[in-house]
């Protein structure tokens, strides 16, 4: 879906600066700090950096979609409160802790908010808490209460690419995607590498748009954009206990067309999604499934999901190994075990187009095999080349059952060593 | 569960010839060939492994429980019309080609057998079919029906280990298990290293027995045997289209008691299914997980399962990192996912005996994460380390929800660096 490809670093930066454009009426700071933890003993302190998305004015409409998680952090369940407030004022974010399962965890983000809350002039209740990280630990709450004060300071200068910076976890670049339509504007960022899974796992994202939009009309768009963005994309099948995507409308712009607003917020969230899982832990080939013909669209997620959910496809594709029979052997698991009957007579897979099976039976030959291997190649990503992506390029598999309509597209990547390095070692 | 460590294959070696007992009534053989595959162009001929399991006598007793994929291989269509044949004579396996999905699979595997019979007299029908191995490919059916007299004429020297040492595809040692149980014996031989999941992934297993028992008899306690032990152990989620376990009973001893069978049966699957694990593609901690308190076997099972198979709680293993954070976000992705409640305030979570997780909050501390991750070290086999299981340590986590006596037990793999890179390029 990029359209575009980058050779450095400094070349993807210049673009991003193009897309963190902060709509009307927001303003926004980061800033770092040092902590020991309580949990385990470490040489040097821990870094933690400090994010703040700030309105002067009354934010009415916002809203949220969060994890499934049973066990949600503190933040997602202050928030899930905080939906009914009548007004907010911003969020504030954290990285390297996720605030998730300690028993001060609600408290110890309220009394963040409240200092917060004191510094700003505005209640407490009006700020949202995001945090993403180590699970199990306690946030060093003396030393972000420490840092407040100059978070603040930074407000007037603030810039949203820094934040899209200093919300990264294991990412290995920024994410920022801007959408402008008549003379509003959306622009969201993202966080999320790892733990990926569709419904929201690992992942925070914040959209900020100067488009006036009810409450209700933002939830209701809100909730549409994430189901066909990040509720389709897949890197590990794990979701996490942090995830959310919070949208607040500052209202300075008009809005020519809810019908204009819902299009512009769905294609930003899925030029995110796309974003997020090709900057997945050490993703060296991104996969796109598209599945059609059982005019079930939840079935089409299951496939897809089955395939680039499967440790085999996903190793076969890193080893730039058309392995074909992974793909159907995952399909078939996935029917088997869920007692799910489809006419797999008409089956067809593609892949780049070229057809691998159909009557079910395989259609490979050597040439193909040389050419899908050829393909693979072609589509690989160096997970060693950090801080930007460097090509748009997607392993395209179709799956069709026949001629039925619906199609639903899912979002994966491969399984590399690169995933198991960063995920062995994440804490240390 | 293994009792016995080795130091060296030699060492494990003399432990399986003491397994390898053929119950009365079997003979064995193992011969290799040659090929070269029509699918994929390759520089040197493609080795195949074919084992002939026999009985000279009729085998009215056997029974076989199979893969649920959709996309079965030929050998489990065959097999399952096979299962009301009046008596079978023996089983014929090929590693290297699973023979899934192709056009001529049930066709090639019938010709196979047809050859097999004429040779020993037996019509073809009371030969089973057994394949493991790449999908999609065809069967060098020439060169098998070439390699079977000669394969027919190791008949009388034939030894069980010699079997299970030809079934293996990329298992690191052989797996070979017996017990005596009054005058009878069970001795089973396993196939299957990665695509491993609970219900019979890519796995073949057979067992041999010359207790006499019904075939009705049998046939349930194969089921029972398998849901205990092939049932509850996952190395990767996937499942594969080939999977099968095939007992088959000579009748030439007498049975003591049919609880004596049906506990002998299990206790041989179980070992056995551990010995499976421990020697998955690449694993290098087996986790054992046992679930107790919802008085639901089946949402046990499923709780064990979330927390074996998530790629996140995989890595930290492997990476001797006591993430405790990832097992319960496992945890709560599965029963938030599922829409399961259950009274997750008792939920308690202990590592090695020590208790991690209490009343919704971590309890751990820097002495804990200390001794947690040497017992993680302690636990360790080195994947690079191949034809022998170097102990029989499993990482123990217990997950309790109250005093409830239900209790079930998964065991599961780590995802190491090892994993990837013998599933990346299986097949070159």
């Amino acid at each position: 879906m990029n359209m575009t490809q980058y050779n450095s670093k400094e070349e993807y930066e210049e673009y991003l600066k193009d897309q963190a454009i902060l709509p009307a009426g927001f303003r926004c700071a980061a800033t770092s700090l040092s902590f020991f933890p309580q949990e385990k003993k470490v040489n040097a302190p821990m870094q933690m950096n400090l994010s703040l998305l700030f309105s002067e004015d009354e934010i009415k409409s916002f809203g949220a979609v969060f994890t499934r998680n049973t066990f949600c952090g503190a933040p997602v369940s202050i928030n899930k409160k905080r939906l009914s407030e009548p007004f907010i004022h911003g969020i504030l974010i954290n990285n390297k802790i996720s605030n998730v399962c300690t028993r001060s965890g609600i408290h110890d983000a309220e009394d963040i908010l409240s200092s917060l809350g004191d510094i700003l002039h505005r209640p407490s209740a009006a700020f949202l808490p995001a945090s993403t990280g180590i699970i199990g630990w306690r946030l060093p709450v003396r030393e972000i209460k420490g840092s407040l004060p100059g978070l603040v300071q930074r407000l007037p200068d603030g810039n949203l690419l820094d934040v899209a910076k200093a919300i990264m976890t294991t990412d290995s670049f920024p994410k920022v995607r801007t959408h402008q339509t008549g003379d509003g504007r959306i622009t969201a960022i993202a966080k999320g590498a790892g733990m990926i899974e569709p419904n929201m796992a690992t992942m925070l994202v914040f959209i900020l748009t100067d488009i006036t939009i009810s409450r209700q009309e933002l939830r209701k768009a809100l909730r549409r954009a994430a189901e066909e963005s990040f509720n389709k994309i897949s890197i590990d099948s794990d979701q996490s206990t942090s995830d959310m995507a919070v949208c607040l409308s500052s209202g300075k712009k008009e809005c020519e067309s809810i019908n204009h607003f819902n299009h512009a917020l769905t294609s930003v969230c899925k030029y995110l999604a796309e974003d997020i899982v090709r900057n997945g832990e050490g993703t060296s080939h991104v996969i796109k499934v598209i599945v059609s013909g059982t005019n079930n669209i939840h079935l089409n997620a299951g496939i897809g999901k089955a395939i680039v959910n499967s440790p085999l496809v996903k190793t076969a594709m890193f080893g730039d190994d058309p392995n074909t029979g992974r793909i159907v052997a995952a399909i078939g698991d996935y029917l088997g075990n869920n007692y799910i009957t489809v006419n797999t007579e008409k089956m067809v897979i593609r892949m780049a187009g070229i057809e691998i099976f159909s009557n079910m039976a395989f259609t490979m030959n050597q040439e193909k095999e040389a050419r899908l291997s050829a393909y693979l190649k072609e589509c690989r990503l160096d997970p060693k080349i950090k801080g930007y992506p460097q090509h748009d390029k997607t392993v395209d598999i179709e799956i069709s059952f026949g001629n039925k309509s619906a199609r639903t597209t899912i979002i994966g990547s491969d399984l590399s060593y690169e995933y198991v390095r960063e995920n062995a070692d994440y804490r240390s």
